[in-house]
């Protein structure tokens, strides 16, 4: 077991990291801004649904509200510094688009930006959206995908050969992963390994 | 913009991915059972509040009706061989605490185990599920907070140094962080910096 337990609420905890830190673009009132976001999962395969958390007091909050719709970007290791400033300000008093000059093109099914900076993108429709504690879970069902052929194998994982997802570990600090090859282990041939060394 | 945009839902997509593959065990009516989980991300800083998604098929989702309770045990890249068994057979028809050996301890709050493999884990107790496609959404909150102080720097960030966590990247493969030294980007010196640069 690990060593130490609290139970105090931690304000800040980062040890469930890393994870992708990504940045969610919105449009409302043709305004476009973004937001940096490593609160995000899959939540259903089919039909595919994909969950982040926003924070009411952030304004792209108010503008996912009004627009039911927003794009999740996924952006290279190398663009860790626009995340980071991306993070560092607010659209209620920034132009984000003009101030990071953000390129790209609004989805062909929803409002929100598809950045040229993503090498894979979600473009999302809400359908539902859960209080719980300082921040809203926005449940969204995708309704197109992006992504660029060349950077991820024919079974759809992302080639780490080729490009290096840009990996958050929590507060400022920002990484990618290994260059290596990764491991394959199929499941069922793991969960039959297990039962033959117990037999 | 990434070049090809597909707008059938893709019943697997892995272009999210990388994310921490984990093992969340529950336990009801006194057993115990583990489940591979990648599909999980954090929700409130305060009050803590951690969210996982669960098929209703699985063996475990009755077992979290039930218990209202789980632990997502964070584990590192040398466990990827136990994560992938735990996801290759249910707990309908297998102990897999016997099969894979597992050992630790009951939460402190919580009647599932903390596992002796986890380099951190978090206790939680469901406060909401929400139904969406083919998982339900499990809400809860983080009731205590276990880590291994000599693994994480002192500002509670995981020292890839020293630790690697299990990096999932879809279907069957897994990977690590890079070993570099991360890289250190404040969000307010990145804006500052955008700023500066268009003025």
């Amino acid at each position: 077991m690990p060593k130490k337990v609290v139970k105090a609420a931690a304000n800040t905890y980062y040890f469930q990291y890393p994870a992708l830190a990504t940045i969610v673009t919105v449009r409302s009132a043709e305004k476009d801004n973004a937001i940096s976001i490593a609160w995000h999962m899959t939540v259903s395969r089919e039909p595919p649904y994909y969950a982040i958390s926003v924070a009411p007091s952030r304004y792209s909050h108010r503008m996912l509200l009004e627009s039911g719709e927003f794009v999740v970007n996924f952006v290279p290791f190398e663009k860790h510094e626009l995340v980071a400033g991306i993070g560092g300000c607010s659209g209620s008093n920034t132009d984000k688009v003009a101030l990071f000059g953000l390129r790209g093109e609004q989805g062909s099914e929803v409002g929100a930006l598809v950045l040229d900076d993503a090498y894979a993108a979600y473009e999302c429709r809400v359908v539902g959206r859960h209080t719980y504690g300082d921040h809203d879970v926005f449940i969204a069902e995708i309704v197109a995908f992006h992504y660029d052929p060349d950077l991820f194998t024919s079974a759809g994982i992302v080639d780490v050969g080729k490009l290096k997802p840009n990996v958050f570990l929590g507060e400022d600090r920002y990484t990618r992963p290994a260059s290596e090859e990764p491991v394959l282990v199929s499941r069922g041939a793991a969960a039959r390994a297990a039962r033959e060394r117990k037999a």
